[in-house]
């Protein structure tokens, strides 16, 4: 840990933090290559041992060796449910209500395609302008192909709640925004969306893994979320999407491949929808990024979602009060909210050189995300990050940005960044 | 080899054909497990060797220790288009009109949402009663979302040209059926579609890799393929989607994710599909899957497609030979057209033992597939498959049919299969 000036807490006291830290241990399941602090976990987890491990199997004993008959032999064709119903246990959701397939944004497709088919009557999506893009693109296209006969009526996030009225039929909202780290309320929107009539899908790409996530608890509908940010399932994992129970016999989707029929070996003409969840999926599942998925969500159950929540809390407490003492003066702007019941796992500075500090930052180990068009993303994962990591990621960034002079644009596009 | 009654050809003939078979060498670049003749590469193909060794590569270091930097530093963002570019010199497509992306069936809905929408004026979808059923679910589940505006019109195989019609929007096809091994002739019934201002949709899962295959030759508009079949790209591979050059500046397909954006990473808020084949993107690829597809791809690169093909049909006209002969009186019916430019990689009789026949053959160590209702299905992949294990399974299919009455129902229900 570099020794610096007096900051609160005190070295000493972020080293205690480390010793007395429950979750210290899961530290050791994942590969961390030296000499990076990893804040990038939100786009990339790191790689389990487990599924370093398991991928040797799966690729040498169930490919290599079972071939066709690993399908039945080694419950292939199980996972997307297994897992899915492990990823249940992550967001409030009981065993048959969750699926693991295709990417986030074809689950969406299926569920907001779904969603709409259960409010005929209505024509109106409402979703949040700054919205991770893709979802709103997956509202684009499946309008488009519609016809025009559905509305997507984007609002601020402060005013989603009076955008719904009674002509929406869903309401789309991503749990913790991916630049801001904002987290909504997902049970005050779900009840604020189900007096209105209408349905919600929340996209727990940012939450899932992360911060605690009750989906029945807040009677939710719908919900999608990503495999490879969090769950550390690995680069392009696949997606999850929840149906609740009460749904479910009526959810119909419109990527109704043979893994989602009733009896997709039988081979029938005409498409039957399977009883429950598996109604969801689509086509076969590409098996190795689901084995290490498996891997991934296997560790975070492991821990209890209050002590994750504690921890991610207190090492985004910390890295906001180590930057805003070390670096004041250098005009990076909080844009993650200090609010507890309002953070996801990141933080977030607005800085005019957020681009070319980003790279310096990465030059030096600290490997965060630029995110346009001026946003400095750091994500605390906290199966694997320690408080020293915290402390370190900020006294290397105060280092950056006293190297240079990072406002004024004209300056560092002429200066090489090491 | 087995030696038993006199063949033809004879079983030095047999012999002779390994040994100056010019793909002999390619059978080395995978793992084929001891104790088995393996006749199902075109439900999933073997393990390449390279595979293996890739897998581990991208496992430990490209995700273990690049971590989010390997989307540019491994060129993980490139993979795509990369192996899709690969995979059109097997399908005689350019360079930029194949991309690997989702699914099989995915990638069908955006070919066929695509298709209709160039075709605004016309209603009809034609389709083969045969076709693989989620081809068929697809389209269905397509249909139904766009509100019954459009038929789905099936034909038995020898009748799709006459079912052509003025009001026919778009043709899908599979290029050889999964159950049969018929393959159609892919330029004609092109040209028929063109002649009546239809598009036309391949589905190649049965022939990329295994089968001639010449997209731009015959004009084609839209294709689909499998990646875990006769492209050996392991279990649950990603699949490819191609869209002709002609086509793409007007081509939209609804599943609009991120990655079709031209720029994805500006998080621009409206969708702009990029230039080229990249706009058939949607979501994330699963990265690991990815990487095994492209061992398997270029391996099939290695194999001039006119040896390629000589050998498949050398391989399926020696199977059927030798069954015949050796079969016979056992009631087995060949399905697979013995016409050469009918015939895709495959043989496959009608039995109504069938099902319990295949379980006796894997017992053997002969693996098949069962296909409902009375089909046994044997895909011969030039690629590793020799001439003796032609031999060697015939002859184990006669040995197993000679154990039993299987075409007794009533008594192999009650006969314990070894």
């Amino acid at each position: 840990m570099t020794t610096g000036a007096t900051l609160p807490p005190p070295p000493e006291t972020v080293l205690a933090l480390d010793a007395h830290d429950p979750l210290a241990s899961l530290r050791g399941r994942f590969h961390l290559p030296g000499g990076v602090i990893y804040l990038d976990g939100n786009s990339l987890g790191p790689l389990p041992h487990a599924a370093r491990r398991r991928l040797v199997e799966v690729i040498e004993d169930e490919w290599g060796n079972g071939l066709i008959r690993s399908w039945n032999s080694a419950g292939w064709i199980e996972l997307p449910q297994r897992i899915g119903d492990k990823i249940a246990h992550l967001i409030g959701a009981q065993p048959g209500e969750v699926v693991v397939a295709d990417s986030t944004s074809i689950n969406l497709f299926k569920a907001l395609a779904g969603g709409l088919a259960l409010r005929p009557g209505r024509r109106v999506i409402v979703s949040e302008h700054e919205n991770f893009p893709t979802d709103l693109y997956i509202a684009q296209g499946l309008t488009a192909l519609l016809d025009g006969r559905h509305e997507l009526r984007l609002a601020e996030a402060y005013a989603i709640a009076q955008a719904i009225a009674d002509d929406t039929a869903v309401v789309l909202l991503t749990h913790v925004n991916y630049r801001t780290g904002r987290m909504h309320d997902l049970a005050a929107l779900t009840q604020c969306a189900h007096e209105r009539g209408a349905l919600v899908i929340w996209d727990l790409a940012h939450s899932t893994g992360a911060v605690p996530v009750d989906l029945n608890g807040a009677g939710a509908d719908f919900a999608i979320g990503c495999g490879y940010k969090y769950l550390n399932g690995g680069p392009g994992a696949p997606a999850f999407i929840f149906v609740a129970h009460r749904h479910q016999a009526s959810f119909r989707q419109p990527l109704s491949g043979w893994l989602g029929h009733a009896q997709p070996f039988a081979f029938e003409g005409s498409y039957r929808p399977a009883g429950g969840i598996a109604r969801a999926l689509c086509g076969t599942p590409p098996v190795l990024s689901l084995a290490a998925l498996e891997c991934g969500v296997d560790i975070a159950l492991e821990a209890p979602m209050p002590v994750l929540r504690a921890k991610s809390l207190a090492l985004t407490d910390l890295f906001i009060a180590l930057v805003e003492q070390r670096c004041a003066g250098h005009g990076l702007r909080l844009i993650t909210p200090r609010e507890h019941n309002q953070r996801g796992s990141q933080v977030c500075f607005a800085h005019p050189g957020a681009f070319p500090i980003i790279q310096a930052l990465i030059a030096r180990g600290v490997i965060g995300d630029f995110r346009p068009p001026d946003i400095l993303r750091f994500g605390f994962a906290p199966l694997y990050l320690r408080y020293a990591d915290v402390w370190d990621a900020a006294h290397i960034l105060a280092d950056v940005l006293d190297a240079h002079t990072w406002d004024r644009p004209e300056l560092w596009q002429r200066t090489k960044v090491t």
